[in-house]
């Protein structure tokens, strides 16, 4: 293809950086571990928003804005968390440079702080800080607010968008009188996020919850969604988490019931980030660059014009003028590719590259025949159809395709859920295949842990819908009542 | 009213935290500086965003988004950019807390970074750092691009959304092969801002560009829109800048022109900020509460039924069930409050409190007589109307509020732009009236600097539609061509 891609085959992990730099998704930045987020792949992560900022507010949610900055006293009152989060937050210390006398920018110390600030990792400790004022009675729950923010986590080994030091991310906080109307709310945000990843990227989700050594920080039980990339590696694509009155407490936050008793209140936590960027790559793309699924892709359909003279050049553009005002009238997003720098072989190539879900191609003799050329991005299947009745074929065929690569990925993923009874299957299985394993488990901390150090294989999640089966652990031979899934994850 | 709202009158700084922070708009944070934005806040912030994303994209723009930290070598390449930002900026040093084996949370030593980190006070270094490995040809051009993000500035005296250590904002980063373009750009984007202020905040604007004195730090030349609010004190509301080729030099971002010559590329840059809100506060609320312009408004309308029985509430439910119907089919965003906890009384003060520009009341007798009572927030007059065609009425009503709403403000504006030909008369108007004084300057660096530690008085800005006029300065006495305005500013 001449694009500079890696094959998956070669090498899965340079594929997909060569993708998401090569298709103008982001790049690293001059800050370690930081990337630029560039105008295409920006694109992309505000569909994603616009679809769940709209799904939380129809589900009673509002926006909000909390601080930047947690003050360290803060971070380490809930002792888990602090525990969680400690050793991988950016610290500031002084808020001012100067001059040294010989022309070099230097920390001013006389500007240091009297107590560092942490730069929010997850804002719990902010957020349930803030709560504590908002609070007094039942009167003033639930409180339902997310918050649209960067956040910070110092990460050794980064890659673009799964891992890095700043990424994008909604965090929703909510509080509430009762321990069952919060885990109906840590259950029912999992569910926007299953449906939000399944609908609308295309990519088929595990829903579960995390065993103790996989919970978030603080969290009394963490929900998970689960993804399975091309490679047979899993990928956490969503968490809502049912905190307790762990942060009420360590951030004394109680209200009065309404039988006038003074109760700590019940929270949750949930948040999706841009990593869900990287998913929507990994779980779709192939050799010859992005597939995007229509419900996100920024351009819909690319129309690139053939022509050798003005006046052919001048019958499409009246054409297209008319297809576009149709499909934009449909809510499909065009664009007309008529620069004359390029030729239409580099424009294939591009908008391929791109992952734009159709391309219509338009020459002189299709304006003598009354046809297109149609080229659809999942398939790669080309075919010549009537310029009558366009409009709507396109608008059905954008539905085929999102129906089509959700399917696709669906089929590869159901046929790498493999059930295992022993050990040795197990690593077989990892070695070969990977993908998820169902096996059973005795439930320690330990036999997960020394699971993780032989295969490097987590539990990625206890399926919500796992079915109550007695079986043996395959580590330890102990009693187990139902199947887990382990995976390697990204 | 038991608000608890100072009155404009008594204290006017006072109202104006008051208000914020009573009508829920936003909150000191617990950190020093900082706030927090409130959902009702943060849904105006929200309407804010949509209407000016929009007019970015109408106007060719994309959004893209770039790291909040940059590196201290960075920041120190433009030699005037970090004059102006050093003494306030947030500095990263280490990357890791540990437990100090006492239990008490530290700044690990042994994580310090080799070089500190800035948390961004604007992103023109990061940005053009980047650029540079985006531009090689006059094809690469124009990049247009914009980024919503928060940002930081250590700022000694602070006051919600005015003056905050962190604030959310947009800052358009423009990259252009010639000064013609870039010029064309910054004015271009004067525009959208004013137009945007004046249509939808409601607040009259005066277009023009900063003295040297008032520039922005690397800015070849700076423009504004300068708005006046009700305590006669101007306010900044939005500045858009050409940067030559300045930030282009000092991070070497080069292209080939058309005609094969290597040259340095043309910028600009140019923000809004959460500043607006308090714009928004200042210009029209009053001693009841806010007042907001329909356009931004999170609710337009607000019903209030009275009733003494449940048949009465359902003949009433029935009918504000039609007209939320109707209402929403224009656009209009409608509340029915008809809460149990609450009198209609409280419910009429907190709604008034709240700025929602109009209120609708309807009880018993109204049912009986096909009536309602209508409320405005803007006038406060009340009037009893049919109930037949009410939501034509409301469609109506809300466009004449935000022109009544901009045309107070602007009549306050027009009435407090003072003409004064000599230093003796600016004074005495800086004392009694205030607002913007028009006045001939000299146009030295010097004369602004004195007259400003003699009177805390400021050139808010040259208008882009002073008249050429022969005059002399009111300080020095030296020629003068043109009017300059000055006032107290926040």
């Amino acid at each position: 293809m001449g694009k500079g891609i890696t094959s998956r085959e070669e090498d899965y992990s340079q594929w997909y950086n060569d993708l998401v730099i090569k298709a103008d998704l982001a790049e690293y930045a001059a800050v370690r571990g930081c990337m630029v987020i560039k105008p295409y792949g920006y694109a992309i992560w505000e569909r994603m928003q616009a679809v769940l900022d709209k799904k939380f507010k129809d589900t009673g949610h509002s926006n909000a804005y909390f601080p930047l900055f947690i003050p360290k006293s803060f971070f380490s009152k809930e002792a888990s968390h602090v525990e969680g989060f400690a050793t991988e937050c950016a610290v500031v210390t002084h808020y001012r440079l100067k001059n040294d006398g010989h022309g070099n920018i230097i920390v001013d110390e006389d500007a240091k702080l009297e107590e560092e600030l942490i730069v929010r990792p997850t804002s719990e400790t902010i957020i349930w800080n803030t709560y504590r004022g908002w609070i007094e009675s039942y009167r003033d729950l639930p409180i339902l607010v997310n918050q649209w923010a960067n956040v910070v986590r110092w990460e050794m080994r980064t890659r673009l968008f799964l891992r890095t030091t700043e990424f994008l991310w909604q965090e929703g906080h909510t509080a509430h009188a009762t321990q069952e109307e919060a885990i109906e709310e840590t259950e029912k945000m999992l569910h926007v996020y299953g449906d939000f990843v399944e609908n609308y990227l295309g990519v088929p989700v595990i829903r579960g919850r995390k065993t103790e050594n996989e919970r978030f920080a603080g969290a009394i039980d963490t929900y998970c969604i689960e993804a399975l990339m091309q490679d047979g590696k899993a990928l956490q694509a969503g968490t809502s988490h049912f905190l307790g009155q762990n942060f009420a407490k360590a951030f004394d936050v109680k209200f009065t019931s309404r039988e006038g008793k003074l109760e700590h209140v019940w929270a949750t936590s949930w948040g999706v980030s841009t990593r869900l960027m990287g998913a929507l790559v990994m779980a779709h793309s192939d050799d010859q660059g992005l597939v995007l699924p229509p419900m996100l892709a920024p351009i819909q359909v690319v129309v690139v014009p053939i022509f050798k003279t003005a006046e052919e050049k001048q019958a499409i553009d009246t054409f297209i003028d008319a297809l576009s005002t149709e499909l934009k009238s449909k809510n499909i997003s065009v664009k007309y590719d008529d620069r004359d720098t390029q030729r239409p072989g580099f424009k294939f190539a591009e908008w391929e590259l791109k992952g734009v879900p159709l391309r219509v191609a338009i020459g002189a003799r299709d304006m003598q025949n009354g046809t297109v050329e149609l080229a659809r991005r999942d398939t790669q299947i080309k075919e010549t159809v009537e310029q009558a009745g366009l409009g709507d074929r396109i608008e059905r065929l954008l539905n085929e395709i999102q129906e089509n690569i959700f399917k696709k990925a669906l089929d590869y993923r159901d046929s790498h859920i493999t059930e295992v009874n022993s050990y040795d299957e197990f690593k077989a299985v990892l070695e070969t295949k990977a993908g998820f394993i169902s096996c059973h488990w005795d439930g320690t901390v330990e036999t997960e842990k020394l699971v993780k150090e032989e295969t490097k294989a987590t539990i990625r999640c206890i399926p919500l819908d796992a079915k109550e089966e007695a079986g043996i652990c395959i580590f330890t031979g102990k009693p187990s009542t139902k199947r887990v899934l382990f995976a390697k994850a990204y």
